[in-house]
């Protein structure tokens, strides 16, 4: 029997978009299962869930029945384990910049707009649909900003985020955009992201990552 | 001449804090230079500053001339490009172990409670510093609660987060229960973090880079 390739996703998580991007380009097959972040109380929580992570987001990465979990600590295991096509490049002072470009996002961008966070800030702070719009566009455009000049700045930026093959900088910028576009923020000031993005929609890999196309999203009315 | 490695931080920030552990533990000297994140209306957010960082937020290494931005990158690139003592493991496996560790805090936990983020809550949603510290302390226990699941039920923890030397998840734990003490959150529900938070601070590495030994603490009154 082969290595069996469980992702536990929900079709809209930008983290858990990153991660089937990176399947995808890797060309590594697996099985889908989704994690409802909404239904029933939010299905993340449940025993079951919590048993294998105990931070209870997704994705979660169950790979020859070893647990892995956190976006970019998976994307570089699975760019160890399969090196082929790299996720990042050779020497260490790219690696460095995919990585901080990665982590502007994943670290500083996305996790103030997580679900959690916008449950919190209305159930506690008595934010509505409005304040949680406002909250979500100031930290995506600040995040974003910080990450234009950093890619339009730089001779190493090219077709992708780095050079002219897409890597773990790429799986994080497009889930981004996705989200940014979902909390209708105007995309004009950010156009070296805006041609990267469009390099990365040309691409199966991509394509076949988005949530409209995963098994749990909901269908078009 | 020998290579000049610079280190722009702050003394409280904890991903500055994070820095100073791994550079201490490689035994790798640096230039200290202080960016205060509340004079000024903030240093970080000057030309000069903005101009190394677009990001406006320290850390920011300077490296031989080379810029390195995001804690986790810079620790990265410190252990790729010195490799001893490791500050990863060697298996795949358990590299991503100690990442999804460091992310855990570095993603998830840690930039919920950033000055930034809490000038925010002050500024666009009223929140006073009970408001400010129900907040924090919030985030900071639901990412120490999954910190000690993933830490008590796992055998690859030892004297430390990952065996029994000291690591990039352990440079990551360190500044995060400083940040919880100063928020006041009662630390008894962790007693595998308080353990390896008590032997990382028998470490020189550690206290060398304690925000109150750095060159820019205020002196006590």
């Amino acid at each position: 029997m082969g290595q069996q390739r469980v992702l536990y996703g929900y079709w809209r998580s930008s983290a858990a978009y990153r991660v089937r991007i990176a399947l995808n380009l890797k060309g590594l097959p697996y099985e889908h299962k989704a994690v409802h972040l909404l239904n029933h109380g939010g299905e993340q929580h449940q025993p079951d869930f919590q048993a294998l992570n105990p931070q209870e987001l997704v994705p979660c990465l169950v790979d020859d029945g070893q647990v892995f979990t956190q976006s970019m600590a998976i994307m570089e295991y699975l760019d160890e384990t399969h090196p082929e096509p790299p996720l990042l490049p050779s020497v260490p002072a790219g690696r460095a910049r995919v990585r901080a470009l990665s982590q502007v996002i994943s670290c500083d961008l996305h996790p103030l707009g997580n679900l959690r966070v916008l449950q919190y800030l209305t159930a506690q702070l008595g934010a509505d649909d409005a304040g949680k719009g406002v909250w979500s566009r100031h930290w995506i455009s600040l995040g974003l900003q910080a990450l234009e000049a950093m890619l339009a700045g730089n001779v190493a930026t090219g077709r992708f985020c780095h050079g002219d093959s897409p890597g773990m900088a790429d799986a994080c910028l497009v889930p981004q955009v996705y989200n940014a576009v979902r909390w209708k923020l105007p995309m004009d000031d950010y156009p070296t992201i805006n041609r990267i993005h469009e390099a990365c929609q040309e691409l199966q890999a991509f394509q076949k990552a988005a949530p409209e196309a995963q098994p749990d999203a909901p269908t078009a009315a």
